[in-house]
């Protein structure tokens, strides 16, 4: 049911306009809106235009950056000899959480997707050859997602990079760790069989 | 992980704090902030403290309401001489999607507990008899929650009404239509055959 508050109902549909939100979900957090107090709600309305206009891209990465440049591309300890290429921020933010990676990072924003009209030039590829132009980068890893689109885009970039003399490598795929082998799709599965190694 | 992104990293905790709402959700509303217009993310700000400063409470009802009264209160073709009494204005709004009741509502705002320090003085009882002075109010219907909190609320109003001279009702407990018998608790199926009717 819709409520006959305007204002009630509008919060709700600002809610619902989130992926993943349902209606029942809308109502609870416009309803915990209701229950702050006045400088509560002012503080969380104003998180949200802080946010949207001081989180920027980084001139370098495309990375999210509150100056110029994300805090990555401003340490000068991380290996600029190897880019890891990304379709999104939140996936800097799982690769970081391994701390096994001290490269640089490249954020395309998407992935190439013919059905969504969404090309090449739809996403930051541009900005990644612009990087590689010095010489310094000697490897990219491809780190789009595993499905049909993040494949796509890792061959097109692979094939603007390799002439350029850069290696260009892949994520592995396989079982995850930890998972139950009777619940993998036989397509990881096979692609696990694939990239067996010796042990 | 925590973002380094202050911003950001602010806008992830105001979504947390919100009851049900995990970290990782919370990261996917930030970012659909940001993926936002500047106007569409200044319009979802805006809801929020609009939202927050114009609904109030009902001076009859304490229901919400945007002037002084709700559009309940403010319909003359309501019943006035029967009052349904339910903790939340979510309920209300759960009542009237059934159509079935033509009366008026009071909202408590919580329910009597012990445990938490709510007291019958932090809910709207004060409210509810002042209501039913005028001799209007036949009957009042407990639509408290099934709880020992809404059980304990409705009580304790009962005993106060009843030397009024007001009909004091609670809502049936029963088996919920189209469910399964087998996975009822104990609890809900004595009730269900205490409260049984014949056929």
């Amino acid at each position: 049911m819709a409520y006959n508050l305007a204002p009630l109902q509008n919060l709700i549909e600002q809610f619902e306009r989130m992926q993943g939100i349902g209606n029942k979900t809308a109502q609870r957090m416009a309803f915990y809106v209701l229950s702050l107090s006045e400088s509560e709600a002012d503080e969380f309305a104003k998180a949200i235009t802080d946010a949207h206009s001081k989180i920027k891209q980084c001139k370098i990465c495309c990375d999210l950056a509150e100056g110029e440049l994300c805090p990555i591309c401003q340490d000068s300890s991380r290996d600029k000899s190897v880019i890891c290429v990304v379709q999104d921020s939140r996936d800097v933010v799982a690769i970081e959480r391994t701390h096994e990676f001290k490269g640089l990072y490249h954020v395309l924003h998407g992935a190439i997707s013919p059905m969504d009209n969404i090309g090449p030039e739809q996403i930051r590829i541009k900005e990644l050859i612009a990087r590689l132009g010095d010489g310094e980068v000697e490897e990219v890893i491809m780190a789009t997602n595993p499905t049909v689109e993040g494949e796509a885009t890792a061959m097109y970039i692979s094939r603007l990079l390799k002439p350029m003399g850069i290696k260009v490598s892949r994520l592995a795929y396989g079982v995850p760790v930890g998972a139950d082998l009777e619940y993998a799709d036989e397509v990881t599965l096979s692609r696990a069989l694939e990239g067996r190694s010796l042990i």
